[in-house]
């Protein structure tokens, strides 16, 4: 049993800006030599998020409507106190949460073939990004 | 210290169909013989989701509606692409996220008394669905 | 590797009641003596959830208002049969989810500068709280 970290750095346009990252997780697991075990993928900062979709075009437009719809740009507290007007992106990213872990068996992320393992950045500009993977297993 | 994985399987009707999967889950805790870690469990495929609740009849009609009125059915980019009609589901399931950790310690999933580990079926039809555990622990 | 059990405990007042867990998860990784692996931070019961923010007045704030907006207190079926009063809460915590996996590196959680780990307690009324860390690394 082994524990391994990695990092990715990405840059990104900010207002849900959201990334296919699954071959770079899978590059990174292939590097570690490790067969089975879990990777936790972790985004450092609060604007970014984790979760899994079948990303293509369609759903990524859904995407941003759907965080649109659900906590609009605005005037948040959090805007009136530090005037960085990126209140709504914290709240977004705090709901989808920064973690994300997937297994992983025969040096293979175990996922579904129209799963893909997305990085959300909700912020409002762009921005350098850099996301830790802790791969555990064996 | 090992990684066990194990396999759950389940049909379902889709449109949030949730199940109890919380015994299953243990009486797999069982046979890998660990006594204290973690067990990652997440769903293979785009349009499920894993949480906690306290599952009970009353709440489950609460949570087919919040997921109806947050993200309802509808003509989303992605339907008009290809057509399978369950873009709401895949935004559900992204949402609540496809994969949920729990501790367990003395060969026990450590849950609160009315707390279970419910998968989400957010699709439009029945399927039959596939769910990993991965064990880490010794 | 190891694994090593600790537990939380706080009071809280319920209604959205937000914690900055950050320095007691950090506190009680420096006990442990590991320097590299994840901490999976659960809340025991169904009314709380975590996930990270920058925790300050404004978002605070802020993450009250956007759960009453998004799932409002009312009548739910859960209500109906149990008469607790705390669907709304029960459907809040599902939604963020009960559960967060952290990465540590250097006995120190990664994270960023501004992104705290935040418990919320949903529940409608003032709680003894209980949170289980699971540490696993070296």
């Amino acid at each position: 049993m082994a524990v391994i970290t990695e990092y990715l750095h990405f840059s990104t346009q900010g207002n849900t800006d959201i990334l296919d990252i699954t071959s770079d997780v899978q590059f990174s697991l292939d590097k570690t030599k490790l067969k089975k075990g879990i990777v936790t993928i972790s985004v450092i900062g609060s604007t970014g998020a984790l979760t899994t979709c079948e990303f293509e075009p369609g759903l990524e437009k859904d995407l941003k409507e759907i965080f649109q719809k659900l906590i609009p740009k605005g005037n948040y507290h959090h805007d009136q106190a530090w005037g960085d007007g990126n209140g709504h992106s914290r709240l977004r990213a705090s709901l989808v949460g920064p973690s994300l872990t997937i297994p992983f068996d025969k040096v293979k992320l175990i996922l579904g073939t129209w799963q893909q393992i997305i990085f959300l950045d909700f912020d409002n500009r762009a921005r350098k990004r850099e996301i830790v993977l802790q791969f555990i297993g064996e």
